[in-house]
């Protein structure tokens, strides 16, 4: 199996991308490619001591930025990094590709030039949301800010697949997100989603509101892209806030900095239990190959992890498993609009 | 001044709303309605050793509660407390009305008795955020699911002007929460909303992402009434699963275990800090007469901090600055149609 790593782009850039593609390599046996600067990757995997044949370099001139015009960038960057991955997947020489380059233009790149599956309305952005009991599957995440019903119901299908073969959880348990548990709650769109999902071949166990999305007691969370980017912002916002107002309280006298001071495996601990680098990256889940976004400021632990959620995406097929339940759908409606 | 309060409704009911009324009474100088069980009203002052005349006592029959269907209840039971209240102040008996029963039943109730300020398209619901830096204003949060962008608009007047007299904030800043900063960003509600509030006579800094929400540097918040209910209920349950993951992690050493008592009055005071009962309630923002949700778990200090809010609307003469700016802007928006 061959995964294509862009090394341009995220705050960290080459030096983990590379790091973690040998260790992805060595650990996970899939092959990589890396795109980008052929000599600075060259130099950096002599830094890091790698002389193994299961990593090839692909000479990229031009690097998309986070500032530009994603399809502008798209079309024009023909020979960027991003652009070289994509064509990379499409053209079945790797079967996925990963980027911590920009949200917006890999996005659009994945729709591009990836294209969607048959069948799929909308590709939607699915992100390993960490929860008390450990994760929960959100989309779309901020792929499509105005959603029909009909994406919704799409979009739970594909991650309630997406949960049993990658997090390996058998029937899922997918959610609505909403403003009441009750049928009947919400906007137009979510009650129209929710008369839709109940008649879905799925696990689908009713509407979810924001305050239980931390429990965990859901494994997929369906949204439209506005609400999921404003669920996955504020949780970082407010993680970030309430660790820094309790530091500022723990420094705030001598007995609390002892304190402080005792608890910090814990905290180190808490904070694992939160940290995004262990769950890999996020996914364009709806395209016909297989395209992940790893978080901007991915580590080397980051990129293997995205590389490894990469491999086993590749190796269930779940490309080929949405393509079936689709045509299923589609069938049934089919029969349904004929009776 | 006088204060209509609900005693039936609220997790600590009749308890919580005398001795927070008897507390408003005596530290805030204003008079209070009860509304509820006579006796039982009278029987819990004379626990509290009250033996002013500056509360009053008004028999209710009934008691809407949260299961029941809110324009139904409404409608029916016209000698509930909550109705009783709603027309105390519609007919002017009562200058404000706190409840912290059933909010579903309070805004419908607030719509059809209070009735809407000329010119206010839809009532919102107006929280106190607590932030890093102190509270910020979020409107709508709750009330209308489905939003026009001048909808927006209007809490965004409305917000401004609740934020520079009741939070005494000039020129409070108000942002649009969205999902990206730059203009021309997110969903084509949020899209149209931008355009209307900066051309709006408000001190509009933009767009805000739900990262920066916690930071508080914004006062005044606005979206629509889905997007407020999840952003509330996911800050409510994300800080009550850090809180509960921190002490399990606490609990698992016993070092962990002494800096956790070390820590205690610390997070004590960081608890305070987001402590919803110091802000007072929600506010139904936009209705004729000042109408205030209490949280459903209010105790005294909550209700007393809830009558104290809608002294100083009342005397600020709120929904008076509001018909102003808003017949300003009904007279501008006149002037450019027929131009």
């Amino acid at each position: 199996m061959k995964i294509a790593v862009d090394t341009m782009g995220g705050d960290q850039g080459l030096l983990a991308t590379v790091k973690g593609s040998i260790d992805a390599v060595e650990e996970l046996g899939v092959n990589v490619i890396l795109i980008g600067d052929q000599k600075a990757i060259k130099d950096e995997l002599f830094r890091n001591g790698y002389t193994g044949e299961r990593i090839e370099i692909i000479n990229a001139e031009e690097f998309i930025t986070n500032d530009e015009e994603p399809a502008m960038a798209i079309r024009r960057k023909k020979k960027s990094s991003m652009v070289i991955g994509l064509n990379l997947v499409k053209d079945k020489e790797a079967d996925a590709f990963v980027s911590s380059g920009s949200t917006g233009a890999l996005l659009t790149g994945g729709l591009l030039i990836v294209k969607r599956i048959k069948g799929i309305d909308r590709a939607a952005l699915a992100i390993p949301y960490p929860t008390k009991k450990g994760i929960s599957l959100l989309l779309d995440a901020g792929a499509n800010t105005d959603c029909k019903a009909k994406y919704l119901q799409q979009f739970a299908i594909m991650g309630s697949i997406y949960a049993e073969k990658v997090f390996n959880i058998s029937n899922p348990k997918v959610s609505l997100v909403n403003i009441g548990t009750e049928e009947g709650k919400g906007n137009e769109l979510a009650k129209e989603a929710f008369n839709m999902l109940k008649n879905t071949n799925i696990n689908f166990i009713g509407n979810i509101e924001a305050r239980d999305i931390p429990k965990g007691e859901s494994d997929v969370l369906i949204c439209d892209g506005f609400v999921g980017n404003v669920i996955l912002k504020l949780t970082e916002g407010l993680a970030m806030t309430i660790f820094s107002m309790l530091k500022e309280e723990f420094m705030s006298s001598f007995t609390s900095k002892i304190g402080a001071l005792l608890l910090k495996s814990s905290f180190k601990d808490f904070k694992a239990r939160l940290d995004y680098t262990e769950y890999g990256g996020a996914l364009l889940l709806g395209t016909k190959g297989v395209v992940i976004k790893a978080h901007g400021s991915s580590d080397a632990k980051a990129i293997k992890n995205a590389i490894r959620q990469a491999k086993i995406f590749v190796e269930n097929e779940i490309i080929e498993k949405i393509e079936e339940h689709i045509s299923v759908l589609e069938d049934k409606c089919d029969i349904e609009e004929k009776l």
